[in-house]
């Protein structure tokens, strides 16, 4: 036997072999190959030394097969350039991981995955789906459910029968940035971000407005500048429209976004030579690892990454459990994190 | 028959019924689903049509079974915190499905994760491992190479027998850096990054050193700054170290990450009131999303992550072809991008 056949045998050790050598029985080793199965501590370090010196590995392919049904979950984002979706990836592996499932990634930006992705995961015969906000259309998501696959959202307005959805607290978000501009003295009110078309932005707007009502030294109604997109140059754009003239320009300016914010404050400094928070009092959303960097030190209302990929993890695993239940929309608190660009709040 | 029946029923679907549907043959049907398979674009075509129809899906898993290998590559990162490790994953994730392959996200960050990695990664029969840099250990990878799993490397030490490492040209960097620094006047040099345990950290620095050697008008040594990470907080300790002097205080500073750039620009500018690109010259490594922005136009050698992800993945295909073939090392050349940091270059 040479070295290669050798290492293929080493590969083909079977849990009978290993139940064997560390002494338990056959449906122990199951069990401790099993995610969430009951085993002690000590049987199953037993069969993980048992299963490591013999090179043992279980045959999940053979499993799915048999259950009809794969451990992955197909996690379809369209932000790999958008700082706050990559942001939602670790945690929500994290949480995956904890339920025994693997992510596999499936990026709605690439034409020709998107294209493939729905045949692919449904040929692995996956467990869910989790997309992310963004691109990825509803029609793609009602295909899964109309396949009894379980579908979460991140995000996203809850007009799927049948999937669950879980959401930042938009509204209380879009109030506290009202407050807050309000606390430093802002007299003169925008709103920047695609509030028309995307859920989120229109949201965050709505919250913004209402909590701004009846503000009695409020000059003006409260403009809303309405963008394509929620990336950095979307707010570049938005400073030249609201800056671009010689009364009228607002001072304290709410962005739908982080990266709409930076871009807004980038144009405010940089082509208008005007300061943040100074002359213009700026608020953001998400709270990106950007918002930190001291060139911006960034005001903003901030999802709670970890508590969003957890309760998705959660209303997928149940619906796993039950394809039937009735669908949840969850909201997750935000929070304000103060830093510089809201400047300070006045008497 | 309930509806809850009749979508189950959709969903088994055999072959024969959907060669039966397009009119082609039974291997047809199974090439029409290989990735890479020959079959024309019209009868595949066809076939798609009747599997929409009838529901069809291949089970994978079974094809895995039989082959004793899957569709799954498993990607470990530790960087989904690093927007330049981030930046890779689009484009691995797209060169991987030009293959027929779907990655798995393992993030090496997370402890849990990936003290189970390699036993679920090996479960599922993966096809083969990329690591990028940072975290990962190297006997991790070895334990894949033991088990005759192919493993590709990016931007890593090429140590292991039997994995292939695909890193950018660091040499050509740190030179480019240098003469760039050279260009617009400066005299007194330094680097910052990890250069003394991290592979591409050491190559960028050897190469700037170097590049330096004789030049007549160079005032002392040029000073090197070890950092313990590459991150943003690693820029502004550098700058805390360097700055704080009366004298002998370089002015053109070349930093092996980007985020470490960032970090040094913003305590340059923010915590000792100096101006970059005017008193210090700066450049960066990487070319990220933020390098970008107005408030920094960070002069920097550009990774090309496409390519990068595109000879990690053929690598990686060639090899579960042979596993046997010599490792390789590819270097894949870099770019300079320049903005503002670097300053004008001087007569």
């Amino acid at each position: 036997m040479n070295d290669k056949e050798k290492d293929k045998d080493k590969s083909w050790a079977t849990a009978e072999d290993v139940a064997k050598l560390a002494g338990v029985s056959r449906s122990a080793v199951s069990r401790a190959f099993t995610p969430g199965a009951s085993i002690s501590g000590k049987t199953k370090t037993l069969v993980m030394q048992a299963a490591e010196r013999l090179g043992y590995q279980v045959d999940i392919n053979a499993r799915n097969m048999i259950q009809g049904r794969s451990s992955f979950v197909g996690v379809v984002t369209s932000g790999l350039a958008n700082p706050f979706r990559v942001k939602l990836l670790a945690p929500l592996a994290h949480y995956l991981g904890e339920h025994g499932f693997l992510p596999i990634l499936m990026n709605a930006d690439d034409a020709d995955q998107i294209a493939h992705s729905l045949q692919i995961l449904l040929s692995y015969r996956i467990a869910g789906v989790i997309m992310t906000s963004g691109a990825p259309p509803l029609a793609l998501a009602s295909e899964y459910v109309n396949r009894r696959i379980p579908v979460a959202m991140v995000n996203r307005a809850a007009e799927l029968d049948g999937a669950d959805v879980v959401n930042s607290d938009n509204d209380a978000g879009g109030r506290m940035a009202a407050q807050r501009l309000i606390q430093s003295g802002a007299t003169r009110f925008a709103f920047v971000g695609p509030h028309i078309s995307n859920f989120s932005g229109k949201a965050r707007c709505d919250a913004f407005v209402d909590a701004l009502k009846g503000l009695p030294r409020r000059k003006g109604d409260v403009e809303l500048c309405n963008t394509s997109t929620d990336s950095y140059e979307s707010g570049q754009q938005a400073a030249n429209t609201l800056l671009n003239r010689s009364r009228g320009i607002p001072d304290g300016v709410f962005c739908a976004t982080d990266m709409i914010a930076l871009g807004f404050i980038d144009a405010v400094r940089h082509r208008f030579q005007k300061r943040v928070p100074e002359d213009i009092r700026v608020v953001g959303f998400d709270d990106i690892q950007h918002a930190g960097l001291d060139s911006y030190r960034l005001s903003t209302v901030a999802q709670n990454v970890q508590e969003l990929a957890r309760h998705t993890v959660q209303v997928l695993v149940e619906r796993m459990n039950d394809f039937d239940t009735p669908a949840q929309v969850r909201v997750v608190p935000v929070s304000f994190v103060e830093r510089d660009t809201a400047g300070p709040i006045s008497g």
